[in-house]
C-alpha cells in the first residue's frame, strides 16, 4: 500500500542545484513526489521554501526515502515523535533504525527535540537518560551498539539542520570560500595555497584545532621540512595517519631515506625495504615513538616534531602494512574509537595524499568542518566526496610543492631555512 | 673501516636487464664493485655467470648491501655458516636480523643448508628444532618473534634461488608468458584473457588453487554473475578481500544495488549509504555470511556462491570499513595471518580491482607464485611491482568487460546465461 | 549604465539541474537576478516555467550573458529583431558579433523566424538572400567568414530550443538512455555495450548514419578485427581519425605489427619506429590509401574495409605526425571543412579513444545528435563535456574488450571467427 | 636466406641497462646473436665493450635490425661506404631508405665519414654536394624529400655516436643529473626545481637558448605571471605551442579570465566559451599578435612578454582549434618546418603541461639536448619516452606551483611581486 509524507526544505534551493539533488534522489529510490508549495527567493541573496508531498510503495520505502531525504537538510512537515526500540543483539540494530546523516539532528522525545551528540554519517542514534534525568542522544556505530540500547527506529521525530554554502561572496571578502564547481587541477594553485593558509589561522585564533590526515608521500616528495615547520608553528595539532606515513619519516630520519629515496641527493634507491623493516623494528625495541624520541634514538622528522611540541597523532594499521611501528592501532575498530576521540575542537581538517584514511576521516567527521582534500590524483577527491563528505572542496596538486608554499605563507623565516 | 665480500650470479643477466640492477643497486647502496670474472653467454639461449667483489664503507652496510642483492638471486660465493641469536623481547628483531627475500632460501646451519618454509618477504628467519632433532626454518614477521625466538643474523649463511623468467619463448608454445615490458593498457586485451585463462585450467589440472583478490569494482560494474560462474566452475578455490567487496555483494543480493547503483538497469542511484549499512547490520544479526546463507537470508551473489561451493573466502578489514560484516578480521594482523593460511596448494594468484589488498597479497606471497593484477588503473599495478612483487605480471583493462570475457573462456554455456 | 533584459526557459528545470546552471551562469558572469514568475511542474513528469529578469553592468555585459544563458535554453521573452552588420575583414566578425551555441537556433528577420543551418557552437550567423529571394542563415567559424557578409550582432532577435534529455525513463523502454550522472567506470559495463548496440541497430533502422572517431588504441588493443566486422556489417559510416590511427591499422596489416606491438603473439616490439615510417612510405608511393587498395598493396584492416566497402573517412593531421599519410589534411582549417562535409545524416556519433579528434569532432556537432565517447581515461570524457558537448555521454572502459563485445552483440557470426 | 653482421658497442652497456636492451631488440625483432667478444669494465667507473654477431632470416630483415640497434649506439665493426638511391618521387623515400635517429650521425661517402646535420627521428638522409664540392649529409623528412634527391639506402656506411648518461654521479658536482629511474610524483620536488633552475643558468652563460613548450594549463594554473617574469629574467628564448596556450593567455590579458576560470578571485565561470573566440577575433581584427601589442590591443601576459622582449615562438595548430589566432600555422607540416628553424643554438629544452607539442618537439629534437618533461599526467612524460626521446626526464607536478617555484629561484625579486 502507497505511503506518502510531506517534507520541506529552505535555502538557496536552485542555484546551489539542492533541489535538483532532492528529486533527482526521489526518482532514484523509485518514489514519486508533487510539489505542493515553493516559495521562490526572488533576488539573487533570498532563500527559497519548497514543500512537497513523496510517495513510495510502502511504508518501509517510505522510512528509507525520508531519511534520505534528509541527508539534504530535507525533514517532514510534520515529524512526529520518535521511536525507540530496544537493541536485542550485541553489535546489531533493529532492522529499521534510524541511519544517520552528519548534519547537525535533532530528535523528538517527549514532546521536545534533543540535539545529537557529535553527528557522524552510517550510525544509529542511542537514546540514555543522565542520572540527572537529562535525555541524550548519541551517535553509535554499528560495531558498538550493545543489547538493551534503545536507539531511534524510523524516520519520524528526527530533524537535520543543513550545512549550506553561501552561494554568493562579495570580492574581496575574508570569508573563506573555494570553488564551488568541481575538483581540478586547473585553477590558480598559488591562489588556493594563501585561501588555505588564511583559513588556518582563523581557526588557530578561533581556539580551534587543525586536524592533518597525511599519508606517505609527504615524506617521499621531500615536504617533510615544511611539515615540521608547521608542527612547530602551531598549524597541526592532530595528525591521522597509518603504519607508513610515520614508517617513511622515522626511516627518513634514522637513515636519510624514505622508502629508497634519497633524500638530501634526490637519487633513488628503489624499493630499499630493509630500510623501513629496520626503521620499525628499532622503534618497537624503543617501546613507541614517544620512547624513542626521549632515548634519543629518534632525533627529527615529522613524528619527533609531534612528540616534542605535544600533538595528537592517531595511527591505525591497514593490511598491507610491515611491522607496524608499536604506536599503530591495528585494530581498525579501535582505530576507529580512537580517531574519534581525538575530534574535538577540530575546526578544520585538511588531508593531504592519503585515500584510505582520508576516508576513514570523512566518515566520522560532522558535515560541519571544512574539509580540504589535496592530492595529485583527482580519483581521492571525487572518491571523498561520493562517500557524502560533501562539504570537501578538492585540489589536484603536487604534495611537495603545496606544503613548501603553505609553509612559506604560514611560517615566518621559512624561505631562509630551506 | 671498508669490508668487502665476493657475490656470484647466474641466469640470462643481460637480457633480463638482471646484472644492470645489480649494479644499480650497489651504487645506490653507496657501495662499490669490481668485476672479477664474466663468462658469457654466447648464444641467445646461453646463461651467463658472473662473479662481483663488492665493497662498503663498514660490515653494516656490507652486510645490507648483501641482502639487497639476494633479493636479485645474488649469492655470496662464500656463503659460510649462518649466525643466530636470541630475541631479547617479545616483536622486536635482533639489530642485524636477516631480512628476507620472497625468494626460495637456504640457511646453513651445522654445515648444512636447510630450506626456508614459506618465503616472504620482510621476515626475519627463525631456526628451531625438531623434537625429533630436524633443524627447521620459517619466516617470521616481526610482530610475531618471541623472546627466545632464535634468528638468523648478518647475511652469511643465506642463500636464495632465483625465480627467472624464460627470456625466450617459442611461438605456439603451451607455456604461459605475458609480455616481459610494461604495464600498459595497449596490448592486445582479448588475447591475455585467454592466456590467463589457460593458465588457470593449467593449474586447476596440476591440482593447485587458484587465489583471487578482490574489491568492490568487481560487483559495481556487473561482473558479478561472471564471477558466480567462475566460482561455480571451480576457477575460483581461495578469495581475499576487504568488508567492501561483500558488503556490496551482499548488499546487491539483498537490494539489488551496489553502493546505490541499481545494477539491472543501469541507473544509478548515487550513495544509497542505508542501503549498505542495513546489509551489514543483517548479515550482523545472522551471526555470519555463511549462517545467512544457511538461514536462506542471502541467496545469491558472490559470497553465496563461494559458501554453497566450499570455497574459502579472507575477509581483512580497514579503517574506512562501515560495521563491518561479522566475517570480516578488525585485527589486520590476524587477518595477515588468516591469509598466509590459506595459501597453501595456491598456483596462481589473480588480483582485480584492488590496490590494498593486492599489495598485502603481494607482501606475503612467494615469488615463485604467478601473479596476475587487473586494474583500470595503472598505478596499483607499478605500486605492486614496486613492492617488490617482481613476478607481478600487470593488464590495464576493464574490470567488468574482463570477467565476462574471462568467464565466456573458462565456463561452457556462459555466452547463454548472460 | 545597468542594462536588464526578461529571459524564460521551459522545461525539467529542476530535476535536471537546469535552473541551478543558469542562475549560477548569471552569478559567475557578475551578473543579478530576480525570477518575476515560476510555474512549478506539480507532478514528477510536468514541466516547469520560469521568468527571470537578468541585470548586467552594461549592455555589452548583458548581451553576453544573455548569449550564455542561450547555451542553457534560455530566452528572452521579448527576443526583438535581429541585428545584422557587415563584416569589414576576411576572418575577422564584428566586436558584438552573436556567438553560437550548438543548439538548434532560429534567428528574427523582418518579422519572421529562420531557422539556422548546421548548427555549431562558436560561431557567427551569417544570413544571406537566394536567388528566389528566401533568407538563410547559416553558422560560418571565425576563418571562413569574408568581409561583406552580414553577420547577426547582439543577443536579439535569437531564440534557441533546448535539447532535453527526459528526465524519467520507463524500464523496459526501448529508448536508448545512458545514466545520467557522471563518468564512470564503476557502472555495468556489458549492460552499456548491449545500450549502445541497440542504438547503432536503430539509428541504421532509421535511415541515419553511424559516425565514428578513432584513435591508434583501437589498433594497439587488438580491436581491429571487431572494427572491421564492424564495418562490414554496416555500422561504422563514417571514420574521422588522425594519421595515427590509419597508419597502425595499416602498418598492421603490412607488417603485421603496430608501433611494435606484435598483435598475433601478444608480446611487445617496443618503439619498432622504422615499420611505421615505412609503412606511410609504402603508401605514399601509392598515392593514396585507396590507391594502395586498388593496387593490391594494402589487402587488410580498417582502412582497408572502409575502402572496399565504401564509407567515408576524414584524417586530419597534427603536429606530432610523421609522414603523413597523403590522404591526411595537413591543414587543419581545411581538415575541420572536410569533417563538416561529412556530417551530413550522422544520427550517432561514437568516439573511442582518442582526446584530440574527439574535442574536435564534438566541437562541430550538433547537440542534437547523440554522442557516446569511450576511453579507458576518463579525463577525455570529461574534457569533452567541457568544451560544450553537453550530450556526451562517457564509458570509462577498456576500447579492446569494448568492441569486441560491440561486435559480438552486433556481427552475427563474430564469435565463431575470433 | 639467412643473412648476418657484427656490431660492436662500447660504453657503460650493463649499469645503464644499454646491453640488456639491445640484446630484447634482436630478440623482438626476430633475430638471433652470439657474443663474440665481451670486455667487461672491471671498475665501477670503467666502460665495457662488446662485440656481437647479430642475425636476422634475409637481409631487408637484418637491415631493419640494424638500422633498430643503432637506436641504441651499436654500429657495425664493418660498416662499409653509404649506398645512395635516387628519390624517384616527391615525398616517398625509396622503400630501403636508411630510417634516422636522433643521435649524432656519420655516414660514409667516398671513403670518408660526413656528419650528419641536424639530427633527427625518423627520417631520410639526403646527400647533396656543394658548389665548392664539399659533401654534405641531412636529415629529411618524407614530406620535403623531392624526386631526384639522394638519400641514403640500407644500413651500411652509417655509424652514431650514443649520448649516454653519467652512470656515477660525485655529489655536489655541479653537473646536472636527474634520477635515472622512472617517472615519478614521489620525489623531493623542491629539489628538481633548484637542479632545473641550475641548468638553465648554465645554459644561458654558456650562450645557448632556452626552449620552452607549453600548453594551456600555464594559464589555468595561475602561473602566467611567474612565466612572464621568467621571460622578462631572459629564461625563455623560444615558446613552442599552439592555439590554447596563446589564446588563453590572451583571454586572461583582455577579459581577466582564462576558459571562464576567473584568475584573481580563483571563482570559476565554466566553458566562458564567447570569450575565447572574442579574444581571438579581436587579435585577428589586428592582424597579428605582435601588432596588437604594437596597437596597445593587448598590454601583458606571456605573449605580450615574448614579444615586448624580442623572444620567438612558434603556434601550430591543431583540429580541435577554434579561429584560430592569425600567428597560428594551420598547416602542421608547415608548422613543423618553422619549429625546425627555430632550434638553432636550442641548449635545453623544457617542456609544460602539453601532451601533444611535446611530442611533436621530442620528433625533431636532437638526441643531444637535454630535455625536461613537467606535466601532473605521468602518462604525457611515459608517452614522450616511448616516441623515442629517451634523454627525456620527466617531473610529475603541479604546473602552478613548479613555476612558480622556478621563478623564485631565477627571478631576484619575485617573491615580493606575487
Amino acid at each position: 500500500m502507497q505511503s506518502h509524507e510531506q517534507v520541506e526544505l529552505t535555502g538557496h534551493l536552485m542555484d546551489s542545484g539542492l533541489l535538483s539533488r532532492v528529486l533527482n534522489d526521489i526518482r532514484d529510490y523509485g518514489g514519486d513526489y508533487s510539489i505542493d508549495r515553493f516559495d521562490v527567493g526572488r533576488d539573487i541573496g533570498d532563500e527559497s521554501y519548497v514543500r512537497i508531498t513523496v510517495r513510495a510503495e510502502d511504508h518501509e520505502g517510505l522510512d528509507r526515502l525520508l531519511m534520505r531525504l534528509q541527508t539534504h537538510g530535507a525533514n517532514q512537515v510534520h515529524p512526529g515523535e520518535a521511536h525507540l526500540r530496544e537493541v536485542e543483539q550485541d553489535g546489531v540494530f533493529p532492522d529499521d533504525f534510524y541511519s544517520t546523516t552528519n548534519l547537525e539532528t535533532r530528535v523528538r522525545l517527549d514532546g521536545r527535540w534533543v540535539a545529537v551528540e557529535q553527528p557522524e554519517m552510517d550510525c544509529g542514534l542511542v537514546v540514555t537518560r543522565d542520572d540527572d534525568g537529562r535525555v541524550r542522544v548519541r551517535t553509535v556505530p554499528v560495531s558498538e551498539v550493545r543489547a538493551g540500547n534503545r536507539v531511534v527506529c524510523g524516520a519520524s521525530g528526527v530533524k537535520v539542520l543543513p550545512v549550506e554554502r553561501p552561494p554568493i561572496q562579495a570580492k574581496g571578502d575574508k570569508v573563506f570560500e573555494f570553488m564551488q564547481s568541481e575538483v581540478s587541477s586547473e585553477k590558480p594553485q598559488a591562489l588556493l595555497v594563501r585561501q588555505i593558509a588564511e583559513q588556518m589561522r582563523a581557526v588557530r585564533e578561533a581556539g580551534q584545532k587543525v586536524l592533518w590526515v597525511g599519508g606517505p608521500a609527504v615524506v617521499h616528495t621531500g615536504a617533510a621540512p615544511a611539515m615540521v615547520a608547521l608542527v612547530e608553528a602551531g598549524y597541526v595539532d592532530v595528525l591521522f595517519g597509518g603504519n607508513a606515513i610515520a614508517t617513511h619519516d622515522i626511516e627518513a630520519a634514522l637513515f636519510g631515506t624514505s622508502l629508497g629515496v634519497d633524500l638530501s641527493a634526490g637519487r633513488g634507491v628503489e624499493h630499499g625495504h630493509e630500510h623501513h623493516i629496520r626503521a620499525i623494528n628499532k622503534i618497537r625495541g624503543c617501546g613507541s615513538i614517544r620512547s624513542a624520541v626521549e632515548q634519543g634514538v629518534l632525533t627529527g622528522g615529522v613524528m619527533h616534531a609531534l612528540v616534542t611540541h605535544g600533538k595528537d597523532f592517531v595511527l591505525v594499521g591497514s593490511v598491507r602494512d610491515d611491522g607496524p611501528l608499536p604506536d599503530v592501532h591495528t585494530d581498525v575498530i579501535e582505530g576507529q574509537r580512537a580517531m574519534r576521540a581525538a575530534l574535538s575542537d577540530v575546526g578544520f581538517a585538511i588531508m593531504v595524499a592519503t585515500m584510505l584514511h582520508s576516508v576513514a576521516t570523512g566518515n566520522i567527521l560532522p558535515a560541519s568542518i571544512p574539509l580540504v582534500c589535496v592530492d595529485i590524483n583527482p580519483a581521492t577527491v571525487t572518491k571523498l566526496a561520493d562517500r557524502g563528505s560533501a562539504q570537501a572542496r578538492g585540489i589536484v596538486t603536487d604534495i611537495g610543492l603545496f606544503l613548501e608554499q603553505l609553509a612559506l605563507e604560514l611560517v615566518p623565516g621559512f624561505a631562509g631555512r630551506r
